[in-house]
């Protein structure tokens, strides 16, 4: 690489992207399921570029905020997978008068109040809980589901488009077959509710969408539509859940050595919690902030053995060595750490370079 | 407050913040040492003028890229209290040709780099380990404090300016007595450092600063200068360790209600880690994202007893709900969540709201 890192500095591999962009279209096409990728992970125009070149044209985002960035970046049709939050009524208002705009319903008081506000023809998903616990309605709870459906279906401007499930224990899983067995029982869950709702309606969407699951099922049965988001980049998370290869891991922090302790083989470098964030997966009750990839002439390789960052402060990152690595390393050269969390990782940065050295910017915040 | 909250929002009280740098600034002139505050906690111009009230003109700061926000907007005397970056040669030359300028070593090997390419005299302290071990030379090796002393000393534009040490071992304290605890080991530690340097050399400036000790501890022995940052917010996690109290803390994150989970008593709301970070407080093994605080008239008031966050993913946060609070709540109020971390929730941020409705803007990244 022929780039010179003075401070932690997000690079981004892009061929590493739209490979992983091309694995996962290609997964979704073999199935017969709408891809719906979820730009909350690289929140960059430039970044979706690359899935519109896959013929890639409706996308997830996380927030109203994000929907406006990349419906002024030419993509129309965008759903918010994130409760809606009422206070935003104005913006959701002016996104679905210019595009298909979906929101994801899971009350009725926030129903009863978009009722009352909305101006133009909204999509809405019911979301699902079915084991994650984080939010979504329980997806034993089929009367309950049912009647917020069918309020939904009476409201004049709101239209109701189907469930939304997202798998997120499998965030916790600890290899791939775990991820299959979360994967299968919300499966199931999904279908039962499917089932009971189908008998009294017609049609109904199914749209399901975390990494893990996303990476690890090879076909998707009885949904219509994904909406894996960290795939694109995946991390080191991602890598210990087992839903990737070392090699499809498409950033790394850059980061500045500053100082090296002989005592504790430990290496001190730029790049702290402001950069990487505080996320960490743990392995045999170790923290761990982010593991350090061999540099290369064109990017990263391998993941150093038995090295890794242990703790994180606002700047500092200590990375604990190994003796081969630690004496390899000096004050001044700089180390490419495979970020724990690639989405909090690019939501603190808010830049990537490229490894030919072009940057390329993401939505404001 | 006259506030309409449409989103995560950071909202600072002034005059908390403006209470907590006058007790500081107090304590630091009774002790007669300099305050010397760190801005990496704020990173913000208008937040320092409020320091400038009480007369204080000398700052700590976390980067390079720091010092030069600050000193665009007026500071003239900055330590950059982390290990010097060497790729950062130019901009170090750039402002210690106009300010007054400290950076850290703890290695020959920077000191060496710099003697050769440093073009205007900067000053140097150096980094003592007392106990904390992120980073700096273990404060029990003398002779390799003193020979890297005796480097700079003979240095042409480099001036030796002292010890600088960091006692952030105090943030895993569980109660004040802890905080003292540490801070007379750590302290201990540099005293006999200084007192095997002092024979060998006429004066020797000593720096500390971490916001526990500063807090807990009422007067200030044997040091010459306290650099403390987080007291002028303080957060959740000072208030866990006994730094603060409650009214003490001056920022809330805002955050709109979504949802409500009456199974599990959980409210969901839209702000979570991209907002507020994913630093925890542990009590009783369960992970704390932050404490909520009840409304008042003109900011916020109590800890809602009973009721914490307990989970955080990219936007969403989940809290842990009383009975009682959890059917005062409805979808659409707005929380007020006390930050475990203020200094990572306001790098996040990037923005603060008065309870006046006054924006302030921070430094950009």
């Amino acid at each position: 690489m022929d780039i010179k890192i003075t401070k932690p500095t997000l690079l981004i591999d892009k061929n590493k992207c739209v490979h992983n962009i091309e694995l996962m279209n290609g997964k979704a096409l073999s199935s017969g399921v709408k891809f719906r990728p979820h730009f909350k992970t690289h929140q960059s125009a430039v970044v979706g570029k690359w899935f519109r070149d896959f013929g890639i044209d409706a996308i997830t985002v996380s927030s109203v905020t994000m929907a406006n960035y990349f419906a002024e970046n030419g993509w129309n049709d965008i759903t918010v997978a994130f409760p809606v939050n009422i206070h935003e009524i104005d913006d959701i208002n002016r996104l679905a008068a210019k595009i298909n705009l979906n929101i994801v319903l899971l009350n009725p008081e926030s129903l009863n109040y978009l009722e009352k506000t909305i101006t133009s023809k909204t999509g809405a998903l019911i979301k699902a809980d079915c084991g994650y616990h984080r939010s979504g309605i329980d997806a034993d709870h089929i009367e309950k589901i049912y009647s917020l459906s069918n309020a939904i279906v009476l409201s004049t401007r709101i239209e109701f488009n189907g469930i939304l499930a997202h798998f997120g224990n499998t965030y916790s899983a600890k290899n791939k077959e775990e991820v299959k067995e979360i994967y299968e029982t919300s499966l199931s869950k999904l279908k039962h509710l499917c089932h009971e709702l189908k008998g009294r309606s017609e049609k109904l969407f199914v749209s399901i969408g975390d990494t893990p699951s996303c990476s690890v099922i090879d076909e998707f049965k009885g949904v219509d539509e994904i909406r894996p988001g960290n795939f694109v980049f995946y991390d080191s998370m991602q890598l210990s859940i087992g839903s990737c290869t070392q090699e499809q891991i498409a950033v790394a922090l850059a980061c500045p050595v500053v100082a090296k302790n002989k005592e504790r083989n430990e290496i001190v470098i730029y790049g702290g919690a402001v950069h990487l964030s505080k996320d960490f997966i743990e392995a045999n009750s170790t923290k761990i902030f982010g593991y350090i990839a061999e540099p290369e002439e064109n990017g990263w390789g391998e993941i150093i053995e038995n090295t890794f960052v242990k703790s994180l402060s606002q700047e500092h990152g200590i990375i604990k060595a190994s003796d081969k690595f630690f004496n390899k390393v000096s004050v001044g050269d700089v180390l490419y750490i495979l970020p724990v969390h690639s989405c909090l990782t690019a939501d603190l940065m808010r830049q990537y370079l490229t490894l030919d050295g072009e940057k390329i910017e993401m939505m404001k915040k």
